[in-house]
């Protein structure tokens, strides 16, 4: 009996671009593998902002975890919640009371957007991570049109048409540059008692400069093209409260019914429940193999670890989720083999921000591109990336619908806002 | 000053397929007219179960109302719900305090699906009338498996995996001929703890056949393919109890956490606003005009209707909604010309039940057909109905790709469950 060798069980925590990647690269490994996450879905979250606009429909960015994985035979996939961790014991214990014992853990459970401690903000400026975020992003934008078109005073209508984004990083201005679009191409001549050409979109960023993580060439680029569109960019313009129809920058107010967040994020509360050291922004401080200090059999990848590659911290894209959440597993692999394990480096093939139609920005390694060339390339990459062959199509026609009509295909509003 | 004569104005309470083509014969009218609806949307409800079934998206079987009707421009689109209605003073009241007036009104508000006094079903037996209806039927579909793959003793798994529809009209009879399909055909292969072959699906229906609308012969047919598909078809079975985790029948019980609702329908409670006549089911008893009696400027149509052809009582079906919509609209001009009115007469052009891939009903004139050519027909109706070329696209891939994949595309469960 003692002869017996059980296979190796590995859990995967979140079933996002770090656990998928990482499920991937156990494929035909002789290990067990559970992947447990909340929804029963992965989320192509680059495009979020697609849904939160209307644009494309929930279930085009969203393919079913288990359907993704189910040609790996050694891997099955949980919808549970995670609520413990038991270090020790080598177990989680999820929601529903289930506990999985595993031999190793990779906790991907990426970030949520954070309102730095005014979590009051949230009810007034909802922000975008999951597919549910989008679909009340969307509810709210579609509505504020809607109930502008019933307004009974100038100022009521002013207030409804002015849209305020926070945050000036990819999702605020990918944010900011679809408004202008949806209000001067897709919306006019369906209203009788608004001009929806009369809509204001602001972008509120604290800092100097819009999608700070790119040259300061690039971002000079980024807001010129938003200006272009009509978006109010406003620089160095700290948000200092956020109530029921108006947004406060110190004595300067803003009012509008329609405000979104894009300003910040904060790790998932996993982190915590791991007892590891963790930075401001909750993310744990991994070793560079993306173990945690003091347990070579829990690893932590994506958002959710704080890693450097040559002295710099990687960013939270999804590139880097990808790589780290693959690399985990191989270094999972080594250990299971006994041999020693291999540090992370994130390979930065580029960054890609884009800000509307015809427009966005490119930082490759030796090149920085802006405009349509950079656009058409955002574009092949995102198609490139985009999970199953299905949803591809899907989206590929969608996108082409829009760009050849204005129109938006995904204009839903429900009683109950789903 | 008295010369000037004001364009009478029309309120459609309504955007479905009564209100909308309500509106749609007003197009060149002299009137000005003003729908109102507590959704954004048109909802093309004859593929409601599709959405439920995980089929097609939310947004492939809706349509801005607006949008429909923007070329309109004597029409304005508001959304609001309405709370009252002023017979007298002509004018209705929404529920966020607007009051509009009118000179003439059409309520075309439709039905709800009736538990038949007993309410506290719904939260365990959800229906099919509204997209967020058939979100909530989608998640709770979904999740059964995700919740049987993790169920811990097999008494819990089979109860997961019983799915009892309750109805053997026409919704009941697509859902039930769908879940066999996602069971056998979509889901295989997906799942580790569980094979969903294994998955039972009973269909409960109080009288003695299915689709008793149509004939004789035809409900046989129909009760033959659901049981070649695999469903358990239980006639004369009366429904007495509907509790968490089980359906009685008299006596008799049937353990099953997933329990659907396709039993009953009861007319908008805004029928009962108007003070008129209603029937048992809540339903206007108008005159043959569509009129509401005693009240020459105000009208109902589609399911709110009790209307009557030859002696017969209209069915609630989408053509009959569209025809008597239609009708009213066309009497309300004829009020305005100083013409009289003429009765509304529903030209049936054929009943279609679908029952699953490759089986369907038809009832035409003089003609019955079933199996697969009923299914092509069943298709081609369907596909020529839906609102919107667009939307007819889209829904064409998705029924192309379940077609030969087996395949669903619009998998998704959420967190919030929207």
């Amino acid at each position: 009996m003692a002869d017996v060798k059980r296979r190796p069980s590995v859990v995967i925590i979140g079933g996002g671009f770090g656990g998928l990647y990482a499920a991937r690269v156990l494929k035909r490994a002789p290990v067990d593998v559970t992947v447990v996450d909340r929804t029963n879905h992965h989320l192509f979250q680059p495009l979020l902002y697609q849904v939160a606009t209307a644009t494309l429909a929930p279930t085009e960015i969203t393919a079913p975890i288990r359907w993704l994985l189910r040609k790996q035979r050694n891997t099955r996939v949980l919808l549970a919640e995670v609520t413990a961790i038991d270090v020790e014991r080598r177990a989680i214990v999820c929601d529903d009371g289930m506990s999985i014992s595993h031999d190793y853990l990779l906790v991907a459970s990426g970030s949520r957007h954070s309102y730095f401690g005014h979590t009051e903000w949230e009810r007034i400026a909802p922000g975008l991570k999951s597919i549910d975020d989008a679909i009340v992003m969307r509810q709210r934008l579609l509505l504020a049109f809607e109930r502008a078109e019933k307004a009974t005073s100038d100022a009521e209508r002013k207030r409804l048409l002015t849209f305020v984004v926070i945050g000036g990083g990819p999702t605020g201005v990918e944010l900011a540059g679809m408004l202008p679009l949806i209000a001067r191409r897709t919306l006019p001549g369906e209203f009788r008692n608004i001009d929806t050409n009369e809509a204001r979109v602001i972008l509120l960023e604290g800092g100097p400069r819009v999608l700070p993580s790119f040259s300061e060439n690039l971002s000079r680029h980024a807001k010129r093209e938003l200006e272009e569109l009509g978006v109010d960019v406003r620089l160095n313009s700290t948000v200092t409260n956020v109530e029921r129809g108006a947004v406060s920058m110190g004595p300067e107010r803003i009012e509008s019914e329609s405000i979104f967040w894009a300003a910040g994020n904060e790790s998932s509360p996993l982190g915590r429940l791991l007892g590891a050291p963790l930075d401001r922004a909750g993310r744990v401080k991994v070793e560079a193999d993306l173990s945690v200090p003091g347990h070579q059999d829990i690893f932590v990848a994506g958002d959710l670890a704080e890693m450097f590659t040559a002295g710099k911290r990687v960013p939270g894209v999804a590139p880097a989720a990808m790589q780290s959440g693959a690399h985990a597993a191989r270094n999972i692999l080594r250990v299971i083999d006994g041999r020693g394990t291999t540090p992370f480096r994130y390979r930065n093939k580029g960054d890609l921000a884009t800000i509307g139609r015809h427009r966005a920005i490119a930082q490759l390694p030796a090149l920085e591109v802006w405009g349509k060339p950079a656009w058409w390339l955002w574009l092949f990459v995102h198609i490139m990336y985009l999970a199953g062959f299905r949803n591809r199509l899907s989206v590929l026609i969608e996108w082409a619908y829009s760009y050849f009509t204005d129109q938006r295909g995904a204009r839903l509003v429900s009683a109950r806002g789903s």
